[in-house]
């Protein structure tokens, strides 16, 4: 910054805290933001200010929702209650939303287990799963599988032998999404490990 | 978008109106930007509001400052005003400053002529510049040199050669920066054009 204008540098400042811009598209975009129109920057900063003020966990899966009461996919009488998808992230939902392939509740940990970051269990959403899968005063249990849906990264897999442990000893049907090949995927371009993963979990057609 | 999260979407579609923000990055931003510190988002939409209302266009250079008279290039009596570098943009200036090889003063064009995009020189800050180089009542000349620092695309090109011409009819030393390989540069990397116009501007050693 070697322009003495206090104001750009500060808008500089702020845009490059935000993950994957570098200082050098924080200039670039600050430049933009400077001569593009007054309604623009508004309606952004509005959006920011919408983000925060509207957006809370929902109450029972801890995924993000403007709803009063609980999130829409909590509301969904349309939704099975019988399985459970447990992912990292709230933005992970999207994702599997948009496969199409499931069509049952959530439940958000907002992380996964990292000893080396200082995450452990009691920092996420665990007990609050384990409460949801308690179960009925007749025995009964209203969820009968739990899908996990996390991370294929060493904190993802570390959740996974946690909770596994834990499922398996309240008899809860337990299963965690394959990982293999992408469609679409060149062999000759898959790392040894995911190709290693897609012969152990192959399937017998 | 497929969560029901009106403010949250809000968000996304005004991050991914930004130069180089896709779709998918503009989501990650948006969730980064919903789990962040409120201090941090606050600060954020003070720094937009800051660089609409605070930053405004240098009466005699048309660079961006915040100065209420001009910008502290044209006051700064350090620089010498024999010489005056042209430049598209006011990042352009940064870039020129951070080389440190120019003291002289600055002129902003805000653009380039561009027939296909509709830009004539009627669009650009051109006649400021002629202003700016009119002769004092007794004949003489403050600015010495014009040093054009354009870019090395067509726009650039038809822009130095639509000013070059007029600079010569008002006997006005004009220059061009050096386009050549970058420092660093490997001639097997360096596009054909880049070489053949480094190869027609060789310098005797």
């Amino acid at each position: 910054m070697l322009q003495k204008i206090p104001s750009l540098n500060q808008l500089v400042h702020e845009l490059s805290r935000l993950p994957g811009i570098g200082p050098k598209t924080a200039q670039r975009l600050a430049y933009h933001l400077l001569r593009s129109q007054d309604e623009y920057v508004q309606s952004l900063r509005d959006a920011l200010k919408g983000v925060k003020e509207k957006i809370k966990e929902c109450p029972v899966c801890f995924s993000f929702t403007e709803e009063e009461d609980m999130c829409h996919f909590c509301k969904d009488v349309m939704r099975s209650a019988d399985s459970l998808c447990v992912v990292e992230d709230p933005a992970d939902i999207e994702r599997i939303e948009s496969s199409g392939s499931f069509r049952g509740r959530y439940h958000v940990l907002h992380g996964a287990i990292s000893p080396l970051d200082g995450v452990s269990p009691s920092d996420l959403k665990i007990q609050a799963l384990l409460d949801r899968l308690e179960p009925n005063p007749d025995g009964t249990r209203q969820v009968q599988e739990v899908i996990l849906a996390l991370d294929a990264d060493l904190e993802g897999d570390t959740t996974v032998l946690y909770l596994a442990k834990i499922l398996k000893d309240m008899n809860i049907k337990t299963s965690r999404i394959a990982h293999g090949v992408p469609i679409g995927g060149d062999i000759d371009y898959i790392d040894y490990r995911t190709l290693g993963r897609a012969i152990e979990n192959r399937i017998i057609v």
